[in-house]
């Protein structure tokens, strides 16, 4: 018999297995959440990256926490500023990194061209949800608004976990301005917290994304431009053709179902384990995502 | 000008800059660690695999942490079992999975059918090198002769990090017995500490196993055999042609080198930082890894 591990997974809206009850999986729960549970991630806060070869990421914006940063993507995106670009460096156990066509090109019109730190934000209006367990880089941790999110005193930032996107920069006082993004890929570099703007998270397509080739090039940067990975485009859902438009869910963080998932995430008590660990790190409670069922009320 | 972001570079040997002083990087510590911080890999410890395509990976070993299971490991090792199988799996941001060419084959002589569930050991003669910041995963986290380690009362454990090799198992009370093994691959999954046995760590090759394209059938597993990545061999280093074995060595955690090395990845003040964590997770201070150079000490 094959010998398998625990999967959390977090794609299978198929996988509906027993009522719920006890002794579920985080799976299982996911799989059983009632569509209340779920919230519609917005077109207009959505990028699709394709890349030459076809294979699309979905990334969800977060405006709310770096606004002017994702105001220069959104604009760079409208202007179809990475049809053409690529990504330039796969770095092991940390990032993916892509650039767009034209370094030189003149921004489009609406960008700022010397954004703001924004590394972190006012926490009041945040309505967090604690994680519940101690996170060695921040003394607050937990959720809002289906986000995961850190916070020290009154200021609050999103943290650099796995999936996570953020701006590219040059050395300080630079603060990137939009034109180079990554996506975290591995153990979740949190010394990057509050020292880049983190502007989103991949929604789908870290498969595709976490398994390219690895730079050979300091840093992980493709040492050939040969090697580099051809974006086809990075475009705002909002403006593709309407067939075109991802429709995904993420699960709301306010909803008793997150609850649940969160402590199954900390205590497995699903048949496979013998003993749940009483505890977990905030990366390690990614936020549910599925595609939106047709007919779901919300 | 390139935007960039920092690195760690564990495997840069010639990645030295000026002089050790303030404000270095955990890589600048690493390249400038005297020989005395480092300390072999013995042969007799050491795993390579080889993919059919030639690419390797080298695997250390932890017998004084699961000594059946790492038993049995060398037992198939030396039997040359894996010659032949392939990696079934890849899950991403989770695990990386191996079988052997023929499941149903006698094991060889010598090889424990049913381990013990070495999931942790004794605390006792484990000499620990304190983390020093919180783990939402065990009341004790720490390094010891150059592995990470949790620990929780009398029981110690090694923690279910990036590039940690464990061994898969069935339903409990199956342990697993080696022969299908998998690597951490993405976020550490924390929650499977003390649920399966962790019988080593990739110190090289995991550019190699990261990048393996996912699979598509549930649990990451190949959904067609043909994508199975096939495995040339496993072999014990003290059994290949001495021009074949591996050198490596790992940094000595009970080094003031280490020291440095484990504050300046909880508190980043190199230059491309603003702002220090001031802590750090587990799981996020790999322990260094260097080929062992000609002529050093030790």
């Amino acid at each position: 018999m094959r010998r398998i591990l625990p999967i959390l997974a977090l794609l299978l809206p198929n996988a509906a297995s027993a009522a719920p009850g006890p002794h579920l999986s985080p799976a299982d729960i996911v799989a059983h959440a009632p569509d209340t549970a779920w919230a519609d991630v917005p077109a207009d806060r959505l990028l699709v990256m394709t890349l030459a070869d076809g294979r699309q990421v979905a990334i969800e914006l977060a405006p709310q926490f770096a606004p002017v940063h994702v105001g220069n993507i959104v604009h760079l995106a409208r202007a179809h500023r990475w049809a053409g670009g690529a990504i330039i460096r796969v770095q092991d156990n940390y990032v993916v990194q892509w650039a767009p066509r034209d370094e030189k090109a003149q921004p489009p019109a609406g960008f700022v061209a010397h954004p703001p730190a924004e590394y972190d934000r006012a926490r009041q209006g945040i309505s967090f949800h604690p994680l519940g367990f101690t996170d060695p880089y921040a003394p607050a941790a937990g959720f809002a608004t289906s986000w995961p999110v850190a916070a020290e005193g009154e200021r609050a930032w999103l943290p650099q976990c796995y999936g996570m996107v953020g701006v590219g920069r040059d050395m300080p006082p630079d603060t990137g301005d939009g034109r180079e993004l990554y996506v975290v890929n591995g153990e979740a570099p949190r010394q990057l917290d509050r020292n880049l703007a983190v502007v989103g998270r991949v929604l789908t397509g870290m498969e595709t994304l976490g398994a390219l080739p690895r730079g050979t090039a300091a840093l992980g940067f493709y040492a050939d431009k040969a090697q580099n990975v051809a974006i086809r485009d990075i475009a705002l859902a909002a403006d593709l053709p309407p067939a075109q438009q991802p429709h995904l869910q993420v699960m709301r963080t306010d909803s008793p179902t997150f609850s649940a998932y969160l402590d199954a995430r900390a205590n497995r008590t699903d048949p496979f384990f013998v003993r749940p660990a009483h505890g977990v790190a905030l990366c390690n409670v990614p936020v549910p995502v599925r595609p939106k069922r047709q007919g779901a009320a919300r």
